[in-house]
């Protein structure tokens, strides 16, 4: 088979690959229906995170089942699949209390990009839809495997509720996403940071009902501003650098919530100053499996479109080409077709 | 009238003062029934934290009405009342929210130590009681004023459940108070982290079910070993120090929540790790305006005497000997009668 792979920062190759196999009795291979670059990619495509030997790239992913290992009775072959980028035995502790991204038996995938991938825990990570889903549904369920389950767990930690005042800090695929999960729970006000205007206008299409296109503390002014003073009941923070947390910090009203997404780089939070804030503040990598039957649902009856998120759709073998887009800005989110 | 000044660290005198007059018309002045010394009275008395000038003390207090300002109907001149150390309107969007103490017109009390206090917003600050309790009920509402209601916000905001497995983090007054309140909420287990045998004793008669007298990681092991490996879903930090804060963090489970009602000193979060454990956080001084109804209640009614925690009662006029005491650990909390 083929499918990407790093050698260095701005070096993204496709390339032909062992074919995956069944390791253990709990694996799934599945066939890549469509895949795509997350933004989290450009880490490494930056070089902001080190490339100390050349590997596989991709952790999104929904496909068809090949083979499952003997152990795997939930799916099976022919099935169309959607699953997190982190993969849970969806039995231990830390699965039954909703935090499957914290599963005892978690891997991260880093295999998608590519025409097959093998699935570990197969079991408690995939999920079949009844039939196959026409292909215009595709993207919208591949979102749900990565940047629509983070954007629902951020509205989920930030506790937005029916009525709720929200501001989303980021206007990335996650940040999008976040804005449909707030919209779908009910939030009343939807305030979306952000300063390009094809992303405003996707922001509002989604549901936002406000935009601030100003940064830092001007940024949190202008909050207060739409706030009546106050600041927001619940903030998404969706982007990971210690600029955006403060600005989510003190977007939030006393007493408010933060649900921090973006993977912290450099952020150490004060504790007298959240202790006196009140704020509520939880993150983490997002529990989509525990979202995957409720979002599926509601992407399969149309009522949220995530999909919408993908902007540029390449050929899986010009993938080079769709992180070089991203990392230019000139896409949003790249889908990746085999 | 006569009340408690420091002058320097370990100088508390306790002087004729100015009688305190109604300034606005939302002040009340009352007669102090019992007030105390807390543990954060320690920080200036320590010089941790600096004292400039000399000023008067206390932030606890309940007592009689002796007269209220023309705007103040919620309580009138007899009635017995108990207070929060943070005034408030009680009609801000913050106190509406159910965050009191973080009332747009709050004022943190600090003359309290004294045969009468002046009261500002005592409308929307103080809770009468039906009628003048006994005398043997007025430390439990005492200690309603702040470390209950601190202890029940510890617990509050770590989200205790019925069934829930909470750790408690300190062995003050404070943390004596949230096993009370982690009790009430319906914990199965609740472990109290204490290395003094007699602070040992009073946890478990408030409710404690495991004592931990290790600290630090050696004392988060403990908690893993009694906690299958996992961590607790609840843990109340009620000391406010870098060391405790990490054993906090450290002993919650993934996607647990960490309540801090300890002034954070040299506290810094680091925001990786936390987002990585799921771990939800929340603190601040306590709002215990919101919960003074319920708590009165458990008061009077019987169901929880958190008046236990003083183990030292003095006359008003020895209040240096009860700020040596708690000084020296030979008490963990000292009464004062007027």
């Amino acid at each position: 088979m083929r499918g990407a792979m790093i050698y260095a920062p701005g070096d993204i190759r496709f390339e032909t690959l062992d074919d995956p196999k069944i390791l253990n009795p709990t694996d799934a291979i599945i066939r890549t229906a469509v895949t795509c670059v997350c933004g989290s990619d450009l880490w490494p495509y930056r070089g902001t995170e080190p490339t100390d030997e050349p590997h596989p790239m991709g952790h999104e992913y929904v496909g068809f089942v090949e083979e499952v290992g003997s152990e795997v009775t939930s799916v099976k072959p022919g099935e169309f699949v959607v699953g997190s980028f982190a993969t849970s035995d969806n039995t231990c502790p830390n699965c039954r209390n909703g935090f499957q991204s914290n599963c005892l038996h978690r891997e991260f995938m880093s295999t998608c990009q590519a025409d097959y991938v093998r699935i570990p825990h197969a079991h408690g990570t995939l999920v079949a839809t009844d039939e196959v889903p026409g292909e215009e549904l595709w993207p919208g369920l591949l979102a749900v495997s990565d940047v629509m389950g983070t954007g629902w767990w951020a509205a989920d930690a930030a506790e937005v509720r029916p009525g709720s005042t929200v501001v989303v800090v980021g206007d990335g695929a996650v940040g999008l996403c976040a804005v449909i999960a707030a919209k779908e729970m009910g939030a009343e006000r939807i305030i979306a940071m952000s300063r390009h205007e094809s992303r405003q206008k996707l922001a509002r299409e989604f549901g936002a009902t406000d935009i601030v296109a100003e940064r830092g503390e001007e940024g949190v002014e202008k909050i207060k501003e739409l706030t009546g003073g106050i600041g927001a009941d619940s903030v998404l923070e969706c982007v990971g650098t210690a600029q955006s947390m403060q600005q989510a910090l003190h977007s939030a009203r006393p007493g408010g919530n933060v649900g921090f997404v973006g993977v912290p780089h450099g952020v150490a939070v004060d504790g007298q100053e959240l202790f006196f804030s009140h704020v509520g503040l939880r993150g983490g990598p997002a529990p989509v499996r525990r979202y995957l039957p409720n979002l599926i649902e509601r992407v399969l009856t149309g009522a949220i479109d995530p999909g919408r998120v993908f902007d540029l759709t390449l050929p899986l073998d010009q993938v080079a080409d769709g992180y070089k887009a991203m990392d230019e800005r000139r896409a949003i989110k790249t889908l990746l077709k085999p």
